[in-house]
């Protein structure tokens, strides 16, 4: 009896990878940007598209056991997209219209969920039983490992650590929040706040201004070369940045007393210092049991966490809830 | 075969209280005062005493399963007790003394996880897979159940939600951490942010201070009763804490998403008015699908979740950890 495979797809709101995965490991991926701005209808036909690219053999010889496909937003338990806005994706109902397609059965998990059983069952994180993954990219997603089984809570919804509230009051959200973690730490926002920032002390943000030609022009490029060129300001920002970040932190550890934290995402590749001083601080003010024995692990953007963590979850819900006829 | 006994006992920083109990049903209680300004090691010596009370007869027969002993504090895998500030138990090994003493596994847990054991197994959480319980009383504790199990983290100490962070930056706690939400909600603290309001806005404070008798003098009793006599200062002060609370229970029901929040001890039992208004604030800016299905349940200080969630935690502890010889 031959192993079956799973096809993983990581809808990201800049690019989409499919990979072919078999126990764990991608046999083949594939590329394309997403282009949310056709609607997401377009978007789901490109994922098609892929789908029947890189497994439209294995897909007609019955090799197929399921798919999965990995989301910026949360999902509900019946695969429902609700309130992804960098894909346009609002109560966007997929799995109905991907299994017609491919007669496969089909599930739709949160990315950093998918990315968090990747790590837990092949990564970084094997053998661990209480993990959590905070990915700070152009918002901020989380993933919670606990007693060895992956945390969605009773809607699907649970590991929505951008949400963490680390100002009472503070800056209000799109999502109608005051003052969570995303409206600080997520690129887009911190791109906000540093203009915000300029316009009060445009003597203080000239360096940054200057790079980017103008306050409405700034974005996090900009902060992080005058950062690096050792500029004031920058620091100061990131600095005040970074102990938002650490806050979140302190509330991950002491709520959930995780044996390792993985840091990743866009942001914190590129900046680096942010994740480091964030911990430093974190470990300093979170509960000492909590920290005794905690493991920090940076990652890359390893766009294979999100298609093989994808994959596994869909192969893991297969294997107890075949597709309804 | 005759059903085996439980013995709970609920170590709080003003009451001990233990029983005796058999299937989640408690078939006799007794209570004591903790005195815990004697030492650890006598109000260790009384709860020795107040066991063999309850159960000098069961013990004596051999119908003793396990004891279970509920701490307000982290307790390690171990079952050593780190940090429990009303008790004055730091670090304080417990277990080998009562197992010494009564030849029975003997097992320690945070006051609240028991509590939440106890609604969860037998109480108005039945049948809930995801449940979280925050008590605001001196202090604040918290217990997580996740996918139909406790979560207790790598070292045991998850769950601590009374040190979420609720202000980046805020006001120092005795932990180390700055702006936890018991440096805001917890009893103590309370008072605490009172009197020193009372200081900066003594004519504002007039109400409360009169009271008293002095700003010195103003304790938790003093505000309530001001609030109830309608004075503004008092519910401005209420209002702002609900607010920190509210903020807790956003990344509470944003990180977990349970099916239902239990929200007890002394503090929201006398005030109401503070878990009602941090409930609403809550539901209106946590993620929709998080609170699209979850249940408030508000609960009276029964001192029976602790001691049967306790007897209940040693006996499931027991049935697959027996007693080393």
């Amino acid at each position: 009896m031959s192993a079956k495979y799973c096809i993983g797809v990581d809808v990201g709101g800049t690019k989409l990878q499919a990979g072919l995965v078999q126990v764990g490991q991608a046999i083949q991926t594939r590329l394309a940007e997403t282009l949310p701005s056709r609607g997401p209808e377009k978007v789901l036909e490109d994922i098609l598209d892929l789908i029947g690219q890189i497994a439209g053999e294995q897909l007609a010889r019955g090799e197929v056991e399921a798919i999965g496909l990995g989301v910026p937003g949360q999902v509900d338990a019946d695969g429902t997209i609700h309130n992804a806005p960098n894909l346009g994706w609002e109560t966007f109902a997929v799995v109905p219209r991907l299994q017609q397609e491919f007669g496969v059965p089909t599930y739709v998990i949160n990315d950093v969920n998918a990315a968090a059983l990747y790590y837990w069952k092949y990564g970084v994180a094997q053998g661990l039983s209480d993990l959590v993954v905070l990915f700070v990219g152009t918002g901020v997603g989380g993933g919670i490992i606990a007693n060895n089984q992956l945390v969605t809570g009773a809607q699907g919804s649970a590991g929505e650590l951008g949400h963490i509230i680390v100002e009472t009051n503070g800056r209000p959200y799109i999502t109608g929040s005051r003052g969570c973690l995303e409206a600080y730490c997520g690129g887009r926002a911190q791109a906000e706040r540093f203009r915000e920032l300029a316009k009060e002390h445009p003597e203080q943000a000239n360096r940054v201004i200057e790079l980017a030609g103008g306050i409405e022009r700034i974005d996090n490029p900009h902060i992080d070369q005058a950062f690096r060129e050792g500029d004031p300001f920058a620091k100061q920002f990131y600095d005040r940045t970074s102990e938002y970040l650490a806050a979140g932190l302190v509330t991950i550890l002491n709520c959930l007393n995780p044996q390792m934290v993985i840091l990743g995402g866009g942001v914190l590749e590129h900046n680096p210092y942010l994740a480091e001083r964030a911990w430093g601080i974190a470990c300093k003010q979170a509960l000492p049991l909590a920290v005794s024995k905690v493991r920090l692990e940076m990652v890359k953007l390893s766009s294979i966490a999100g298609v093989v963590g994808s994959a596994t979850f869909a192969s893991l819900k297969a294997s107890y809830e075949p597709l309804k006829p």
